[in-house]
């Protein structure tokens, strides 16, 4: 594959991997080094290597990343042992016609006043790189492969865990 | 409180909202300042503001907490909406008699060569700072509280969001 057809199967990959967990678990460098994690909810739209989160532009995690734009979304969904990594650089986009786009009603229970509300910004994070970490989708499945690793003395192996690489952009 | 018993009250609630969690994302920076991050087994013993996990020493993020210690560990439970984010450093410890205390057999999955295996080494975590997110436990109460934000026109309170500081250690 070329790399725009590998970059372009690896979005689309990411994509179905991370479709239906709503929140990720954003971390950020503090100024003294400190790791921070936060929950913050996924816009759904059909991700392009691109992942599009509101906040409150005053959220201390908005100074986070603009003293270092560094950041790991990680989603989990431990009902089907489903584990994603993703590493990327985050931006503060403050362009009004991005936040129209984006802007569901269901975000009113974070911004009651709507779209009116000054303190409405979005993060923009380009995906760089991501892992994840699939097992049998069954939870079932998944005890038969830990149960057959140990008679075995085979080395378990929890799913896939797929490297993908995005940051061979067109153009870049 | 004094900073004891406040340090006590941190260390039992941290422990409870992470307890029925197996899995962590463990976020560590790479050299080149890239967050990653993986699913890692916290080990179930009684936490007293350290945690455990097992890995093999060859691993890349063995390599990369000796570069750089700190981490984030987040914890998500996305049934009860329930999310928690620890900051610490971390060490790797190569004891045989505390991984001996803490071995259990269903880590042959990773282990098949059980104590014997040199690869086998500890993660130890000490905890600096934590929060959670925690909402109401069952998910129609978070969806009731969710509708009622948007019905009031008042902000959405997803639940406490307290800060435990566990930095302020006895003889610290």
């Amino acid at each position: 594959m070329g790399n725009s057809a590998e970059r372009s199967h690896a979005v689309k990959k990411l994509g179905e991997m991370i479709k239906d967990i709503d929140f990720a678990m954003m971390t950020t460098v503090e100024e003294d080094g400190t790791l921070r994690s936060r929950p913050m909810s996924t816009q759904q739209v059909e991700f392009d290597g691109d992942l599009w989160f509101f906040t409150r532009e005053s959220a201390p995690k908005v100074e986070e990343v603009e003293n270092d734009r560094r950041v790991n979304l990680s989603y989990a969904s431990p009902e089907d042992q489903r584990y994603v990594s993703v590493s990327g650089t985050a931006q503060v986009v403050r362009d009004r016609q991005k936040i129209e786009e984006l802007w569901s009603p269901a975000l009113k229970a974070w911004f009651p006043k709507g779209l009116e509300d000054p303190d409405i910004a979005l993060l923009r994070v380009r995906v760089e790189q991501a892992e994840y970490w699939d097992s049998p989708s069954s939870t079932m499945m998944h005890i038969l492969g830990f149960i057959k690793a140990l008679a075995t003395g085979q080395s378990y192996e929890p799913g896939e865990n797929e490297k993908l690489d995005l940051s061979k952009r067109a153009g870049r």
